[in-house]
């Protein structure tokens, strides 16, 4: 017998509570379509109403399995759910699914909202009822539940209680301060279940703020509960959910869950949670968590001289699980064994096949090390690592050479008498023997100043000779920026996305203390790259210098 | 009846293993004075012999009260005890505790190890026994014991009955690969103290690779165990070990713990956590993670409109403990959910007093969505609320005008023949009716060129007139950039963090399409930032303008 275990994301809507983090729409839809691949059952988008960028993401957002789910809360006292206006625009975003919170604390519910108990569970009671009125599956948020159930278990219950009475699909238990320990929830779940309340229409809901987080939901299935809410990368308010990324391979990998419990995801999904989870990281522009459960670039990685020889001979002695079942990868830092084959599977991917007793292999390896020391980072600019690779295999013919350039900003006031910027740049590069200088400025159509960085982009790619018109159709499509460590100084690393007429699509990585010259470093690699490209598919054109 | 609980900590040892990690003896020394203040019961130093930085830390450290221990490996096959000369290192440290890991998983013993099961029964009972005879309190780590338990649990137990027959104080369970839940380490601890194996005996040693480490020592305290083995912010190989700093809180201020157990460690000396847990981030060159359970900047942080204006009226609606006891502090950042008794908090903090129903106060909320709509974010960056709001509330005083400015970057050859940069920065400002010119480049102390920013940064400090004074012991300690979204185009946000003599720490924030521009805006709010506390503490200096 395997029971359904659903589970439930809210990156979007509560992860968006953590400090520093908010959304944008397309970050948004990005994010929901990963999710609904994944195979989750419910995507909570969001507050319809409270939040402008949420009622974007309702109206464009679509699902193909994954149940749209509009957050909010239950209805005000005074008037009827029909005539609430908060509850009327959750409604709005018209989405299959609503989540209502309300209180279940006997505290909350007269120190925070200052209503009569039975106010309350008349509130929860038609609010959920309106919802189901209007065609929706309805869940009841329970805020506080725990503290509410330690300090009166009968009107905690109650509040469940209303909350089925008007026809919630489920009633979720939130450690909404994130103060209850696993023990303690498994207790609370067990005995409400043992009181009647159906556990496939329970779920869990908690925080991590005594690092229990993960643990405390385990607690809850444990004791029956069928649903789980959390966030991708443990998101979330002050130190963040329960994180799905650790939950997701316990129930699917590991016993006493494996086999048992069945959930919308597949082991074959499984595998993209490392992709997943980087993913997130990139739209925030946060740098990976390396000790991340499961999906950490360091969570298979046995530096121990004693582990790293004993995973060689069998890698199950140190090993709870394969990497590869979510897609993450082992790490022996002493073995270059593992080092060298994917190397040799990157090069074979740019086109370039080398053996793998070939002598220039550890030197590439070397290189890529010292420049990752030096705060390049070689995972997402795989295009700067080809170039790299190249010039180590003695394969990179110099298109141009770049003799000096010089980008100023300035800004000051214009005959409007209101402040303006703009950036003029000029690069002065070598082609076929011959010296071009271009000048270009940061204007773009509308007359906006596009800063210092688009005026090099264009100065660069003006005259570059007979390989200007292999060049053209390209455009810079993304810009990302982060502060790292190149030994022991703070330096920019920049990476460039771009693209071309052809669809394809690139990355390239600069790294300086100087913004500009990290910049600028990046755009030379995605030129280089491109003229690689083109070049080798027209040999006949007799573009490859002497 | 209160039990003893005994706290272990391998910061200095398995906590090395993390990826990236390397301590200095004067490091290890540091931690390892900061473990005894905060009252940890014992110290594992490191494995002498195996490190030569360990052997140089044994001889210069000291404790006044935690037990410093040496770890070490049972003795290996076809030798005494007392001619190992592995094992002979390790007691030549002198420490008074000696712990020494061994097999309990016949499958290791006989897969890795190669030897009988009966002769590694005889190197635990040996080697423990050969410490005890030096002098020294024993410890058994028992490696895998967990997978040793479900294996074989007969042979799992008696690897712990051989170390106790030789003597040990301890025997440990380690959970070597992190793969054990905490529901199942919670039985295996109850079977063993039901099998006559004394719970003040058994210690308990978790890592991280579900997510779980936390829990799973928890759940062998409520099974019995009366020793915890962790590292301080989760150090360790792959995943991290059992995080003390997440553990203490709970053992000393939550229930069923706090006066039902004693530790070490008194609620004084708690109120000193967050400090250490930033001491080793400080150590580490690492920036401390805002989600850490208890210490983190973030765990305490209050964003979400509805839980901020509950979390005014009473702390303990939305908080599990008091931030004070753990040395941390209560935020209510400003973002686009924030409430008005949130902004009317924020304001007061900032040491402005509005009434709660000043007609104003919606105009600063306005303002602040108009902008975060632009691409500011102001959750982190309080500093630029906090002018915002002043500017609102006509409270802003103009200390000065930037006229124009004009930063160039240059790369070209040097007399070297080397590519070097080098940036120029002219900044004009109005102060007091009089114009001043400011210019500096961008080289450091070294010869090393900071980039475009920092020549702006140094030529704004450069003359502020009757200001220049307030601003001489500012500096930039931290600038963070992200690409993101303002209205529909890629804008870029700077986020700087500056400091002053004074130990005050603020963020600002900049945001334009042009990164320049974007910096020197946050800049700009940075120095009126400053100028405006400066101004305020020294009213008698008269340097409010007109």
């Amino acid at each position: 017998m395997t029971d359904r275990l659903y589970l439930y994301d809210t990156t979007l809507r509560d992860g968006q509570q953590t400090q520093g983090v908010q959304f944008s729409t397309p970050e948004k839809l990005k994010i929901a379509a990963a999710l609904d691949a994944l195979g989750l059952d419910y995507i909570e988008g969001g507050w319809p109403g409270a939040n402008p960028t949420d009622s974007a993401f309702f109206e464009a957002a679509e699902t193909t399995r994954a149940t749209m789910t509009a957050f909010g809360m239950t209805k005000r006292a005074g008037r009827s759910a029909e005539n609430d206006d908060v509850l009327a625009a959750v409604l709005n975003a018209g989405t299959r699914a609503v989540c209502l919170v309300g209180k279940s604390h006997e505290y909350h519910v007269e120190a925070a909202l200052g209503i009569s108990r039975e106010e309350n569970l008349g509130n929860i009671r038609a609010s959920i009822a309106h919802c189901v009125a209007e065609g929706r599956e309805a869940l009841f948020d329970a805020e506080h539940f725990f503290d509410g159930f330690a300090s009166d278990p009968g009107y905690a219950r109650a509040c469940l209680e209303a909350a089925l009475e008007g026809g919630a699909r489920w009633v979720v238990l939130c450690d909404t301060n994130g103060g209850t320990l696993p023990a303690r929830i498994g207790d609370v779940v067990a005995a409400l279940i043992a009181d009647g309340i159906p556990g496939d229409r329970l779920g869990i809901h908690t925080h991590d703020d005594t690092g229990t987080a993960v643990a405390g939901s385990l607690a809850a299935v444990d004791a029956g509960a069928r649903q789980i809410q959390g966030t991708l990368n443990g998101l979330g308010e002050r130190c963040g959910n329960a994180n799905l990324v650790s939950l997701l391979p316990t129930l699917l990998l590991k016993l006493p869950y494996a086999g048992r419990l069945e959930t919308g995801v597949t082991r074959e999904a499984l595998q993209g949670l490392t992709r997943i989870s980087r993913m997130l990281d990139d739209v925030l522009n946060r740098v990976p968590m390396k000790q991340l459960p499961y999906v950490g670039s360091s969570a298979f990685a046995h530096k121990a001289g004693l582990h790293a020889s004993a995973v060689i001979k069998a890698p199950d002695l140190y090993e709870h699980i394969d990497p590869g079942a979510v897609g993450n990868a082992r790490i022996v830092p002493m073995s270059n064994q593992a080092g060298r084959s994917n190397l040799k599977r990157r090069l074979a991917e740019a086109g370039i096949e080398v053996a793998e007793d070939d002598p220039r292999l550890p030197r590439i390896l070397e290189r890529v090390k010292e420049r990752e020391d030096e705060g390049y980072a070689y995972d997402t600019a795989q295009a700067s690592f080809e170039l790299l690779a190249r010039e180590e295999l003695g394969l990179m013919p110099e298109f141009f050479e770049v003799k000096r350039y010089r980008v100023s900003v300035e800004r000051r006031k214009n005959k409007r008498n209101r402040m303006v910027s703009l950036s003029e740049a000029v690069v002065v590069v070598k082609v076929d023997g011959e010296k071009k200088l271009s000048v270009s400025e940061s204007m773009d159509e509308t007359g906006s100043d596009r800063g210092p960085v688009n005026a090099l982009s264009k100065a660069l790619a003006k005259d570059l000779g007979r390989y200007q018109e292999m060049i053209e159709d390209m455009q810079l499509v993304d810009f990302k920026v982060r502060i790292t460590e190149g030994g022991t100084e703070a330096v920019t690393r920049v990476i460039i996305d771009s693209a071309d007429g052809q669809g394809r699509r690139w990355s390239t990585v600069g790294v300086s203390a100087n913004i500009v010259d990290a910049s600028f470093s990046a755009l030379i690699d995605a030129v280089n790259w491109k003229l690689c490209r083109d070049v080798a598919d027209a040999p006949s054109r007799a573009a490859v210098p002497a």
